[in-house]
């Protein structure tokens, strides 16, 4: 089976990239976003294609968008990190690339991505989490994708951790996205000193340089996870929780901290030192669970096609 | 498709009842629980079969039992209520009745029943929890019973709802379980004034009169079922959560309380009154869920024959 084309619409950046059939990314182009409307970011995203050699000779076109499809997944319809509201990006790429195109949240995407081609490969139940600029999730019960009632199965960005505290965007306070994505790090800093500006990945780097300061913030933080991951050990028992996006990166800080701070959380602490683990994809998670989306769809093809070949002559 | 024998071996009771093929309980024996040994619940469970006429025409029996249960279902792994390890109650039952027998977790049968004859008929995703002299719980997703790695999937009763909260027999504080089980009503009636000795159900006739000191404990449990309930629904997104135990008795005056506790915890409010509701079987919920586990074997069983029937003769 051919390439096919995967496109990663996140919250800053935008990524195109040409991918195999055993999940290999040949090609990729990224740029930040330009948050103008679904039709620019459309264009940007053909533009991005065509820098891409070999993009014309792909067969199907696969969509990671951040926030939550309906249930045919053809409409986005509500992405709190853009303000779109039931923007119809399938049929908007379909008639832009001439190539039919699937769409899913990219939480969804990235599990996909680590189930079919990934560390989660042979697992039946596990947890997906991305901590980035914001927090999502999603999650397979019984070797299935779960979507939920209204398509938001495994959105732990906005599970309660804290009560009363740090505002979230949402307008409550105290879910896992306010007290764990990437602009908390920052905001915890400048609370320390006004004049501390850092992100995480520098908070990161000073706390393992032993800075006091930026490891009380590891700290919080990893308590704040803890008890987002407690809740779905509790509630979900997985065999494993992967960890995508940039925090990810503080993974070597984060992960043994989360670990412990399991223990007193839940019924029976899951057992292992890597029941939480980094996602085999990193950075091109959302990507590469795009690209699962379109082998599907070139997959059904490549069937419908082989079916009609096989037609009895009469 | 005849009758099958159910038993439901609860912390404080145990039935044995008469279920025929549409899940209508034929006839019912109830007793105490004499926790001696599992054997001596082998014997209690044999006693109350005697007692039912039509017993003797059953074709399987079904098992509700209280804990974890391992993969094959055939032995309870862990039973905090009773302190059983490992005890293979299948197997015992076998021989005692001489009926081919199955068992599950009980509130998993629960949901089982609610899905096959209930109020969950044709839900997708749906929510049960038990609310009694302790909390259980368990989750279909895509129309399948969620199990998990150890089989303890939508086991609820030990969420982290109040950091740093009442003590739970599993030794953490602040789980559901501690702060809204039966016994935490009493708790808490106790700690208002250590003369006053009430239960739940006596606490909640007191609030329905307007006592205001009874109205502040519903409050209170009302408050730790939302932010349990508001997990299940910011990481299930569950069409329905249904409702059973003891403490079911009292949805009149949690179910509107538990509603508005939801907002400010979800990101998006389950839409509709009608969201969280009360098993249709009451209080023989794991019974009927321990009769759909025996019709699934005698169903299976007449596959077989029929299969063995349709033979083509040579």
């Amino acid at each position: 089976m051919g390439p096919v084309l995967a496109v990663d619409m996140g919250g800053t950046k935008i990524s195109v990239g040409i991918v195999d059939s055993s999940g290999t990314i040949l090609a990729i182009e990224t740029e930040p976003t330009c948050k103008n409307s679904p039709q620019a970011t459309v264009g940007q995203a053909l533009a991005l294609a065509n820098r891409l050699s070999g993009a014309k000779n792909t067969r199907a076109l696969g969509l990671a968008l951040p926030g939550v499809m309906d249930a045919d997944r053809r409409v986005l319809v509500d992405s709190p990190s853009s303000g779109w509201k039931d923007v119809p990006f399938v049929a908007l790429f379909e008639k832009a690339f001439g190539l039919p195109a699937a769409a899913d949240n990219d939480a969804k995407a990235c599990a996909l991505a680590e189930w079919r081609f990934g560390a989660a490969r042979g697992l039946a139940d596990f947890f997906w989490m991305t901590v980035s600029t914001g927090v999502g999730g999603a999650f397979f019960a019984n070797g299935k994708l779960a979507r939920g009632a209204r398509g938001m199965a495994g959105e732990i960005g906005h599970l309660l951790v804290r009560p009363g505290g740090r505002l979230c965007t949402c307008g409550n306070r105290g879910c896992l996205e306010a007290e764990a994505a990437g602009p908390s790090w920052a905001d915890r800093a400048r609370e320390i000193d006004p004049d501390w500006k850092a992100d995480a990945a520098a908070i990161a780097g000073l706390a393992r340089s032993g800075d006091t300061r930026a490891l009380s913030i590891v700290e919080d933080v990893a308590d704040a996870l803890a008890c987002g991951i407690a809740a779905v050990v509790n509630l979900l028992d997985p065999q494993a929780v992967f960890f995508g996006g940039g925090v990810a990166g503080a993974a070597d800080l984060l992960f043994p901290r989360i670990q412990r701070g399991l223990e007193g959380k839940t019924l029976r602490s899951p057992a292992g030192p890597d029941f939480i683990r980094r996602s085999a994809f990193g950075h091109e998670a959302a990507l590469a669970g795009a690209a699962c989306l379109a082998l599907e769809i070139a997959q059904r093809n490549d069937v419908a096609q082989r079916s009609y070949a096989f037609i009895p002559e009469v």
